[in-house]
């Protein structure tokens, strides 16, 4: 047997007992011709293995993209207003089968949080990928487009997770990357995006916002300058042109070097409105990336805080960006890390479009070696309440539209797959590639649902088994984080690589990453008498970070100078509670190796000598974070470790 | 007029009024035909402008490579025994008139000290230099070599200085440049050759200890396999039928991933033994790198000691090697740090050829940006006394062969040059390139005798400003040393790029590069007590070492770990010392500048400018300094400076 060059992931049909359980499907209302109905009807036919008539109606009192199934008697009726609805109640109705679920008792009805789901390849047209942990890109190779039977393998397990746009190209928008919107690649694009129009999605670019200068020729790119606006007029009547249904463009603009509208001293509405005001004749939108800082800071200087700089520029913006602009909002003010407060713009801003940005690539979360499921740290994000007064006050609220009641807004994830043949690198990494997409599509769903969902469908395995991996994804955050930086602090990393332990590695730096850490305690002030960012949050939340006693502990060092005497809730001074957490985070690292042992006879074979090398590796990189944070803060504190372990 | 592709560096004879001095040279006793005698006739014509008769005479009381000039009425005869004590007599001429002394009243009589004086070139053969600061290889680009006026140049500027031998290849030998041995370059090798053969330079190859297996399609490279000497013996008849003249071969192995004897559980001494005794066929040698250490280490390990390394594996080998291989040993037991001790080996080893190896690639001492005239470093390893109980027991004895009696020694630096206009990126730098080969060629020269001299040649100075330059010079080394690791620590750098602060960069890894501070103290306990590499040293130097109140303090961290509280002989506590010596350096560095400042009139304007923007850099790299390791101290140690001064 040929070796297979990828995996299906989730959509392993390999695994169906022989399909052919569907004949044909009954349609009603659609066009059987439609793509996206056609798609839906092909991954019946190939996902369903057991006997079943399925009958596929329009129904327009189901919501938007939503759908429902009602299942009687070896019969499912799928319902949907929408095509994409239909295309989704079709992955529905395999899911449930594949999780075990009875055909005829089938009753569910489910339609999507967030209006948009996206993801954001960062990946480069030489094929590199911006933190890329699984390979190279499967989009893109030496300067060209990849257009291959994985596109569409792709564009199928987006379209099961309900992604509905895709940006394919890294937002640092350089080279050949600039030439993605003209005829130079306008025909491969074309070829993509019709492919993911088959399933429901829609293809977005990330742009360079130079593009007037380096592709037309223009010695400015001035959003206000009439020669750039109308430059952007033709490029993008072109562009709709050549790509009819195309989605729209991602911007990073004014930010780790990208040009952007400071340049010209415009503001970010300038540039990102001049763009919303011509692609809004097409449909499309702009989605505006909020990621703006001083990145040459000066170490020294204990004034300006990077936390602070998303709100300080946006907020006194909010209710200039045009209704077609979204911006794109990190979940944390800082940059991914395994802990960080909520980002205050995320329901600080209630005139403005806002998208929630996430990572699974897991640039400061392992490099997909570490394991770490990150659907616990999403639902904490989107269940943030933001106390602004609203009564749908969550940051899921907000970015669904629910509290403004506006029609744009929703999530998008940093993809973390490659050409891998596993896609993920780590095969327990494509938890976090479907558990976002399912996420996105149903907010109020539980860490642990999809965590099980994603193991029945990809594994299959017998309920003994799924609870030992589903407890492992589940606890695998916390276990991240009890060896690598305590409560909050982040970025105890090497710079460039941002993996592995690197105490000092930004304390000295320009980034405004600092722990501050000095012979007595540790972390940064950002209270009322520190940098003043607890201040951005709604009073409530304000005053919670703003007092080192009401703080929550896991964010302490985030918003305070702690010494490292400090008595924490559990009794234990801070400096104890570094050492015991790094201590129990190895160990219970060990726990993680030792369990997945246990699934050695379940798992396929290749997938799990796979986990089982990243565990070792996970294991070697535990030992150092434990080892050498204690280490640090034993040579810096003089404090004895209660327990006299061994520290360095 | 034609922007000049490169300077002449201190053989500006441009700045000569007029030349034409010379006539015509009377030559008795040697052949006016001999490439090296025709050499000197052509500098000799070029390089004097005042009217002077001279003549060369062959005088076998002349030591080997010497020369005596003897000036009467307008005229200088130069005797030499040899065709390249003819080479250096005229350049010698050329110096003392550039410097301004009286040709009739000249009277010098020099020998070199050493029977090699060597350059060892990192540069690879896609044109980068491992450590290279003054742009790419003038050896190599593209895989290919390159040969043109500036590699005649090159070989006049280091023969004016008494360099007699040359690598031109990087000792990390890969890739292409294994094949410098094959047809594929042999005839452009012995072109190169060629030219430096005409200035009475010998051209050395780094050598791949792999070559079998990689060039030969051997399964091995085992030097007791009979196949392997078989392979190498009719390699090195190819190498010497293709290139007379070839000096030998330099050799890394089994340091920092190159191969080497250990992969067959020989010794070095057999893989350099093998080697050697296939070359003295043709009159070749063998130079072996002692760069032998662990570099995976655990930095948790407190008792294997890199330093100790070299001396544990070589010492034990005295007297295995034989008479045509020359073990070469870098001037401190670690890496070129701007403070080290003196190598055990040297002077360790009695019964082994030995060349001391330094580095003019600023690599640790601030890239060719920061100013760090490196003679006075050279002129404290060479003065050093090891005790051995010798009469003649210094560095410079041993590696002279005046301990020993011994032919074979010498000193080789690795090159700091490459093709930038200057030759060294900063104009400053060429220092550190004149005076390794002055020094080299005669011993008891001063660190001020050096600087005067090619402040001379280069610029021409009236004594106001020479004054001020060789000032400069002079002061740079320890000015350095005050800004950046206090007290022979070393390390505190990046590790990957060796530049810029990083105090923690090197402590949690695997080089075996630690400075071990904590809450109480810092510094490497190497005593008797300690790792025990004190007792290396011969025994009043080992009784010296051990001690710390006897112990040299600049050297004190380096031997020992040391409380913050220390009295320092000054009376200033340890780490009030720390504190004192950074402003100091950050202050100095600032008087550096404004020295320079001073020859703006003095100094061509571009070499003016490249030197200012240099010092811009430093001044910022000096503040860096200060400030990181001020900082990390205070907060390590919660010492308040004594003088209240600005400390982050």
């Amino acid at each position: 047997m040929e070796q297979e060059k990828y995996t299906q992931l989730w959509l392993n049909y390999k695994n169906a007992e022989g399909n052919g359980g569907i004949q044909d499907v009954e349609i009603r209302g659609f066009s059987p011709e439609n793509r996206v109905i056609k798609s839906a009807v092909c991954e019946l036919k190939d996902g369903v293995s057991k006997k079943l008539a399925v009958a596929i109606t329009q129904d327009i009192t189901v919501l938007r993209e939503g759908y429902c199934l009602e299942g009687s008697n070896d019969r499912v009726e799928i319902k949907a207003s929408d095509e994409k609805g239909v295309l989704y109640g079709a992955f529905a109705l395999i899911r449930a089968l594949s999780c075990g679920r009875n055909a005829e008792t089938l009753s569910e009805k489910a339609s999507p949080s967030n209006p948009l789901r996206m993801m954001n390849h960062w990946d480069n047209m030489d094929g590199s990928i911006e933190r890329g942990y699984s390979g190279n890109s499967f989009f893109f190779a030496n300067d060209d487009m990849i257009i291959d039977d994985r596109t569409r393998d792709y564009a199928r397990l987006m379209a099961s997770i309900g992604i509905n746009g895709i940006v394919i190209n890294n937002v640092n928008v350089k080279g050949t990357a600039t030439y993605l919107i003209t005829d130079r690649f306008f025909d491969k694009v074309k070829e993509l995006s019709d492919i993911f129009a088959d399933y429901g999605i829609s293809l977005y670019l990330s742009l360079n916002f130079a593009s007037p200068i380096e592709l037309g020729g223009l010695d400015s790119c001035d959003p206000l300058d009439e020669s750039v606006i109308s430059w952007w007029k033709d490029k993008i009547k072109e562009v709709y042109n050549r790509l009819p249904g195309f989605g729209g463009f991602l911007v990073k603009a004014d930010s780790e070097g990208r040009p952007g509208p400071f340049t010209y001293g415009r503001t970010q509405a300038d540039g990102a409105n001049m763009l919303a005001d011509i692609i809004k004749t097409y449909g499309g939108i702009i989605i505006w990336r909020c990621f703006v800082y001083n990145c040459t800071q000066d170490w020294r200087d204990r004034k300006t805080d990077r936390a602070r700089a998303g709100y300080d520029y946006f907020k006194p913006q909010d209710g200039y960006y045009h209704d077609n602009v979204i911006l794109q909002i990190k979940n944390g003010p800082m940059d991914f890390q395994i802990r960080e407060p909520i980002s205050p713009l995320l329901g600080g801003l209630t005139r403005t479009n806002q998208m929630l940005e996430v990572q699974i690539a897991q640039e400061y979360t392992g490099h997909q070696i570490d394991l770490c499921y990150l659907i616990p740290l999403f639902k904490e994000v989107l269940g943030f309440h933001t106390y602004s007064g609203e009564e749908k006050d969550t940051v899921a609220d907000y970015v669904s539209g629910r509290t403004m009641g506006n029609a744009l807004g929703g999530m998008a994830a940093v993809i973390n797959t490659g050409n891998d043949m596993n896609w993920t690198g780590n095969d327990l990494a494509a938890a976090n590639l479907y558990g976002f997409g399912r996420l996105a599509y149903d907010t109020d769903l539980t860490a642990e649902q999809i965590a099980r969902e994603w193991i029945a469908q990809t594994f299959g395995l017998d309920r003994e088994h799924e609870d030992i991996l589903a407890d492992m994804l589940l606890r695998s955050r916390e276990i991240y984080e009890k060896y690598t930086c305590p409560l909050g602090i982040g970025w105890m990393v090497y710079p460039g690589t941002h993996y592995g332990p690197s105490i000092d590695g930004y304390e000295y730096s320009r980034w405004g990453t600092y722990h501050r850490a000095d012979h007595l305690g540790i972390g940064v002030d950002r209270s009322d008498k520190g940098t003043g960012y607890a201040q951005q949050y709604y009073e409530k939340n304000a005053v919670m970070y703003n007092d080192p006693e009401k703080c929550p502990e896991e964010l302490l060092l985030f918003f305070h100078h702690i010494p490292y005497t400090w008595k924490l809730k559990t009794g234990k001074s801070l400096i104890q509670h570094i050492y015991d957490s790094h201590f129990e985070g190895y160990e219970e690292t060990e726990g993680l190796a030792d369990a997945w042992k246990k699934l050695k006879d379940v798992i396929p074979e290749d997938a799990f000598e796979r986990v089982s090398e990243r565990f070792k590796l996970q294991l070697e990189n535990a030992r150092e974070w434990r080892d050498q944070v204690n280490s640090y803060f034993y040579r810096k504190s003089g404090i004895e470790d209660e327990k006299s372990r061994m520290i360095y």
